[in-house]
């Protein structure tokens, strides 16, 4: 019987998503064919944003919407913040970003001219406000920052993160692909300019599932991205003779949406509403405790460390554990059933998706681990 | 009953794509989990690309990928034909293309510096050769075309436009969207540089399924392109200090890909497969003819006028009617289960979409639109 710790990679299908594709296929796409566009499928995008906004990101209405893959959305997004700062060189980042987030900061920097700032932070504290702040100044267009680390599971602090780099006339940038549906998170509150992120992990959305991105409505107007595709034009069926964005976050939007993606998107977001974010955290915060104690109490003496915060409010939904023979001993695990997932050089992380995983898969897990590493 | 005269906007739905959708979900998905992306997924994108391009583009393997959408897939397209002709400052198209490759070329022009060379086709005809011939030289950066026209169905001349472009320096780059799985394409034999194209229409594969992407393999040691997700990178889980691009076709990816859609343009590929598309295309021109002739018989009276070439050779997979009060009987047409589509200014699209589309769905269609416009 397997142990799935890699729902931060993947999330489970919902017995609802199997459903709901097979009314969709059969009804919409079949039955009503190209009419469901209009009576239905153009709506998703901003639909299930908003939604998710109001579930997930403490975003108000309009501001959310589900697009393309985290990859595209955070290249519109960067192309864009960097529009809003024309007169400023440098775009930030941390080196432990993960890797999209770094190749796309350096592709943007490179096409534009800009030069990229890197931030070093402490392994496994992550990014610190003090750590954006040293290097933050009149030269900063946009900081761009993953909210949990995909190493070490630190949360950064967005909304102090964000002010320091406001302080400083930059605009601030967050990937929530490691956070967004596994511990709450405040756009609105928290003044985020941009942010994106990504379906599959703690939404449960399936494999390679659309992603989303959030614009404070602050910045609508001035929005524009390069990939003016006939879906973020004002009027998408009127064949106008040159681009004009459509108003609000639409705009965002190029190529036609993904009808099948979407409806695992709405699906996991329709579960959270249900489940509720607070509680999510909860008993995230409480799986990860157990695995901290246990971790201590059988692997450490077998040659792990714990490479993720120990207090809880600066812990998100996974622990990592480092080990000199991490990658021969993850694939070990994996053979024998406790899916975990290994993270170079020496990470091995064990995923805590609440929505899915229980006590007693941990606990099991943690026992095949000692003594498979025994 | 409804006629669907309109699977050239978006094809219906496969009963194995039904299947195969459940069996992802439930065996791929929800029972090997992660594991999933190394056993199947993480080579979706090529292997369906390479089918892809062997059944319906003409294109050898390794030259073809399933991606993101059409709009993002010629975005990475115009950008990296501009990188190969930095010489040179225009890009040319037709005032008649599609919206978005429109849009695309003034955008990514406008992005680089570049100048919009249009080129003013006749509507019916579409362009020719000779068009292409007058607005192109020194300065002529890539020709975007479109393969088959959106309105009129009028085909271009693939092999002959791509010599005219070759011949003064250019890139020829084609959007196959509305011929891809209805004409036979020959991306290799023509020398194309550049291709892009959706599944929806005649691959059936699904509302805002996967778009493709061709890359000549003589330009895929320079082809590079901005959206640099860890998807393109030449070791994904590396997570190297800086972006490797992968070698080959697949450097042209971004990030995860959409396994939900792409098994809808698997399963429509595997069905073009199996009838074969010179077989599709034999039925397209009986269909198209039978159209005209009962158009001529019985709708021109009525005041509509044919408004797609006559020639067989000439007309892809619809026949587009013109009528000046078309937007409301368009509207009347669909009210009665007659499913055309409507093009503005005053085109009524009658889409042929042979795996689907029956010769008596057809007369039923055209006894209707009589009746109803009489």
């Amino acid at each position: 019987m397997v142990a799935y710790l890699d729902g931060n990679s993947l999330g489970r299908p919902l017995r609802a998503t199997a459903e709901r594709l097979q009314e969709v296929v059969g009804d919409e796409w079949g039955a009503r064919l190209i009419r469901s566009w209009e009576e239905r499928w153009l709506a998703l995008p901003e639909q299930i944003g908003d939604e998710l906004g109001r579930v997930a990101l403490g975003a108000a209405p309009g501001q959310t919407i589900v697009a393309d893959s985290t990859s595209v959305c955070l290249y519109k997004v960067l192309r864009a913040a960097a529009a809003l700062r024309p007169g400023r060189d440098e775009i930030v980042t941390d080196t432990a970003n993960f890797p999209t987030d770094r190749f796309l900061v350096e592709s943007v920097a490179a096409e534009l001219g800009r030069t990229v700032r890197w931030i070093e932070a402490d392994p496994v504290d992550g990014v610190r406000a003090e750590d954006v702040a040293a290097v933050t100044g009149p030269r900063t267009a946009a900081v761009v920052l993953s909210h949990v680390d995909y190493r070490s599971a630190a949360i950064a602090d967005l909304t102090a993160i964000t002010r320091a780099v406001h302080e400083r006339g930059g605009l601030a940038v967050w990937d929530l692909c490691h956070s967004v549906g596994s511990i709450p998170v405040e756009l609105d509150a928290g003044g985020a300019d941009f942010a994106v992120g990504c379906t599959y992990k703690f939404l449960n959305a399936g494999p390679g599932a659309p992603a989303f991105l959030y614009v404070s409505s602050r910045h609508h107007e001035a929005f524009g991205q390069p990939i003016t595709g006939w879906m973020g034009a004002a009027d998408t069926f009127g064949m106008a003779a040159h681009y004009v964005p459509a108003p609000g976050i639409r705009r965002a939007l190029s190529g036609t949406p993904p009808v099948l993606g979407m409806v695992g998107v709405q699906e996991g977001v329709a579960l959270l509403a249900e489940a509720g974010i607070s509680r999510v955290r909860a008993k995230a915060v409480a799986l990860g405790q157990w695995v901290l104690d246990l971790a201590d109490a059988w692997l450490v003496p077998l040659g792990f460390t714990v490479a993720s915060p120990r207090d809880d409010a600066r812990r998100g939904g996974h622990v990592t554990l480092r080990h000199p023979d991490a990658e021969r001993l993850a694939r070990v695990f994996i053979e024998h059933g406790v899916l975990i997932d290994f993270r170079r050089p020496d990470g091995i992380r064990v995923g805590l998706s609440p929505l899915t995983t229980g006590f007693a898969e941990v606990r099991r897990a943690m026992e095949r681990i000692r003594e498979l590493a025994g």
